[in-house]
């Protein structure tokens, strides 16, 4: 069967690929089961979905588009204990609606769209917490860790991370260790909260969300808060800033921000419902040994490895 | 010194991270040499940078913006023998002057935007050659080779990469090799070529850039043939597709292409003139080691290793 270039693209328009060491391959070659990831993630069941908590789920509502369209941006927060201390201060400032009438004041190509008080001048509610660079990574929570990278292929989803020792997936996060403390990592639509030089690790109230090539070099440097889930196109089409390190220098071409709420505090009616695919389930583990093993008839040549950044954990909206 | 947090990120505004192998640390702690990647580019003598030549230059023109704003896109070719087959073609589809009036018709957040003739109804040009997948590599070529991923810390740029065995750079382009075989990679705005399911290759009528987390697990699948060396913004901020695949299903959001030319072909006033830091010069071998291993006051925790497609190779305008 030939298929129009359009159509060929559409074989792996949603193939991403992740480092990630594997007591599988999973079924690898069984018959009958979805050869691509794709349909392993439609084939899931609904115990291998994960809800995620309204707590969980910042609401951020741009200006609408110049032809009226709405633009909503909705952002998954990191879970306890990672990066705690900033998620407690973000959860803050929601509360306080401090975002509204802020904007999106610098996108860079192929690196960060940012947001909050382009001014510096607005004041910051009570109780926002100093957080200690020390909290850019966490013990190393009790579980089986996967092994280092090993060159002897004995890994079938080749676990060889450039930036990190181990890379893993915990309750859906791309994760990095050094067997004793792990992190969180910078992938694409991670959001990171900005800040000064050390020793200042930044309130939370100025973030940013990756707009390209993962920055691992960040990972360890920056606080990684959560991710983008939905409408990050609202961002990676918005212009690139004409001014000193991608600022918009005519503060006209801001976006506005008209709010930015968490998903708890909406109307029951209102609250957006999202669940990931648990990354300790079977179909997961699944989707990943076909990240970075193709088996549909696209790929001719199998990587045999995927990027923890390019695995790409399958996130829907609910119901 | 505290500096804002735009002001800070713009510290790393341009960092970007390689997995290669090098011979060095180069000079890592000498005294008095640049600490920043940004600031080795920028002090690089004229003779460690390379100029690209016009018969290597795409120039791609999408109609002006609603604001009126000219757009122009600029693609480098890859040099013989990688992918010539494809880039010849391509050379006789831009002196055709086929892309004329065809259009960009496909734009995925996190993968690619598209062009060509969305319709599939333009005949191509005569002289179009069919490429076979053997093209997709090319043998290795005769030079010093880096050494495969070692764990062992020995590699001062940590080459692990999770796609191929050894990552390097030539002539200023990000290439994969087996020790026996090599292809060009997939990174942030390279530029491929659409095809229908295997044996075909696509003819090179029907280009894609990549806007995203770089695609490593296309590579030796689908033609590498450039990779967009200015204006990628004017590619980047379009309006995602709503169609499957995320083609536009209303071919009136398509963006028009008015021109592609090379270069070579336009009158000497009007030809860009665009040069590259040599991938084999002092300047690049240490520009890469800090990439690997930040020594500037904004990063606490160097990663000890970077990305093939996270180094950004230096190219700017001439004169």
């Amino acid at each position: 069967m030939s298929i129009s270039p359009r159509a060929a693209l559409a074989r792996f328009a949603f193939s991403c690929a992740l480092t990630l060491s594997m007591t599988v391959p999973v079924l690898a070659e069984e018959p009958g089961l979805p050869t691509t990831p794709e349909a392993v993630r439609d084939a899931a069941p609904e115990a291998d979905w994960a809800p995620i908590a309204a707590e969980d789920l910042l609401v951020m509502t741009l200006a609408p588009a110049d032809d009226g369209a709405q633009r909503r941006v909705i952002i998954q927060l990191l879970p306890d204990p990672v990066s705690a201390g900033w998620v407690s201060n973000i959860r803050l400032l929601a509360n306080a609606q401090w975002w509204d009438g802020t904007s999106v004041y610098r996108v860079v190509d192929n690196w960060v769209a940012q947001w909050g008080d382009g001014d510096e001048t607005k004041p910051l509610p009570g109780g926002i917490k100093t957080i200690p660079e020390s909290a850019y990574t966490v013990p190393q929570a009790d579980q089986a860790m996967p092994e280092p990278c090993s060159a002897d292929g004995s890994d079938a989803n080749n676990l060889c991370d450039t930036y990190a020792p181990r890379g893993f997936f915990r309750q859906g996060w791309p994760m990095a260790s050094d067997g004793e403390r792990e992190w969180p990592v910078h992938c694409y639509a991670s959001v990171g909260v900005a800040r000064d030089l050390s020793p200042n690790t930044g309130s939370g109230s100025e973030l940013y969300a990756v707009i390209g090539q993962a920055p691992r070099q960040l990972d360890r440097n920056i606080a990684v808060v959560g991710r983008v889930i939905d409408g990050i196109e609202h961002l990676t089409t918005l212009p690139r800033g004409e001014g000193p390190a991608g600022v918009y220098a005519d503060t006209n071409r801001r976006t506005p921000i008209q709010s930015v709420r968490l998903a708890s505090s909406l109307p029951a009616a209102e609250q957006p419902l999202f669940e990931y695919l648990r990354s300790d389930s079977d179909s997961f583990a699944r989707y990943l040994y076909l990240r970075a093993n193709r088996q549909d008839s696209f790929y001719q040549q199998p990587a045999g490895g995927v990027d923890l950044c390019n695995v790409g954990v399958p996130v829907r909206e609910a119901g």
